[in-house]
C-alpha cells in the first residue's frame, strides 16, 4: 500500500480550503508523505495578506485586485452573502476552538506537506512567486502526476 | 486490488448529491464496501425533513434556518433559479422513472454503504444528532483517512 | 502500480473543463490510459456548437436553451460576470500562447483519451447523440465503476 496522499486545490473559497487543510494535516499525522497542488482560484490560499507591488499587465491587475489575498479574505462557497457568511464561519470556528485556515497551513508546513503552486495557472492569473507565501514550490501539471502516480489517495478540491 | 470505495460528500447540491448515490450504490451493487463521508453542506442531504427542536447558538440558528432540510429541499448548483431549476430536475426524473436522491439514500442503506457524519462540520454548523436521519455513524476526518487508506477509488465531491 | 486514470467530469465550467483535459492529456502523454466520464453540466463541454434540431419535450429544450453549447460558450466558476470573465481568460490564455480548451480536447483525441458521455445525465438533461461531438462512448456508471476499479487515479471535477 503507498504511503502518499494528493490533493489538488482548484477551489479558493474558504470551506474547501478548510478541508483541504483538514485533510491534508490529518494524512500527514498518520505518516503520509502529501502534496497539496494549488491551481487557478486555489492560489488565492497561498497569496500573501499585503500587497505585494508587481508589473503586471491591465487584465492582469483587474484580476488580481478582485481576487482574494490570503486565508483571512476568503469567501465561502456558500450563504457566503458578500463576506458575512465567511465572518460568521470563522468567528464560529474561534468561539469553538477549531484551527483557524492559517493556523491549518502552518501544521502543515510543521508536518512537512509538500505545497506546489502551478506555474501555468500562475501565468493564467498573472501571478507572481513573490506575491504567494514562503517556503512552497513552484511546478507544472506533470509534478503533479508524477506525485499521483505514487498515491493511492488523490482528489480533486 | 482493493475492493473499498470512499467518496467526501462536501456538497449540499441536488445534482451533486445524486451523482454521489449513484456512484456509491452502483459501487456497492459491485461487490464494493463502499464508504460515504458527509462534511460541511454536504450534511444538509442528511437532515431530516421536519423540524427538531434543539438547543442552538443565535449564529447556529441562523445557518440552520437557511440551510435545506433533507433530500426534498436541496437545490441544484446551475440553474436552480431559487428552487424552479432543482423543481424541473425532480419533476423530470420521476416522469422518466429515474430513481429520486430519497430512493438512492434507501437503496444505499440496503446495500449496506456506510454513511458518516462529520463531526467537526456538525459542531461549525451547529448540527445536532437528532436532527440527521437514523442509522447513520458519526466521526472525524482520522476516521475518514483510516477508510481512504485501504480504497482504491477515493473522491470528492 | 495500475497505468490507469479516470475522471468524472461533473462540471461545465470552463476552468474546471480545462484544468481535466490538462491533467487528462498530461496523464496520457505519460503512458497512462485516461477515461473521463462526462456527466451532467460536463455534458455541455461535449456539445457542438452550432444548434442540432432535434425532438424535445418543452423542458427539454427550456435546459437546452440555457445550457452553453461546447468549449467557446462556457463561462467560469469564479467572478464570470455574465461571460465578460470567461471572455477574458480565453483572450490571456491565447495571448500566453496556452492551449485553449478546443485544443486540448484535439490533444486528449490524438492522444486516445477515452470520452464517455454518461447516458443517464443526457435522458435527464434532454441532450441527444446527435448533439455531442464525434468520436466519443456513450455508457452508464458501471462502464464508469470498472474503468476506475482498474486505476489508481481516480478525480470528480
Amino acid at each position: 500500500m503507498s504511503d502518499k496522499s494528493t490533493i489538488i486545490v482548484f477551489s479558493g473559497d474558504l470551506d474547501k480550503a478548510i478541508a483541504s487543510f483538514i485533510i491534508a494535516t490529518g494524512a500527514a499525522a498518520m505518516g503520509k508523505q502529501v502534496t497539496m497542488f494549488f491551481t487557478f482560484w486555489g492560489l488565492n490560499i497561498l497569496r500573501k495578506d499585503q500587497y505585494v507591488p508587481t508589473k503586471k499587465s491591465f487584465l492582469e491587475n483587474m484580476f488580481a485586485k478582485m481576487m482574494p489575498r490570503g486565508p483571512e479574505k476568503l469567501g465561502i462557497s456558500k450563504m457566503n452573502f458578500g463576506g458575512i457568511g465567511a465572518k460568521m464561519m470563522r468567528y464560529i470556528m474561534r468561539k469553538k476552538n477549531i484551527a483557524s485556515l492559517a493556523e491549518l497551513m502552518q501544521t502543515a508546513k510543521e508536518l512537512d506537506v509538500k505545497i506546489i503552486a502551478c506555474a501555468m495557472s500562475m501565468d493564467v492569473l498573472g501571478i507572481k512567486e513573490e506575491e504567494l507565501i514562503d517556503g512552497i514550490e513552484y511546478a507544472g501539471v506533470a509534478t503533479y502526476l508524477a506525485e499521483a502516480d505514487e498515491s493511492n489517495h488523490n482528489l480533486f478540491i
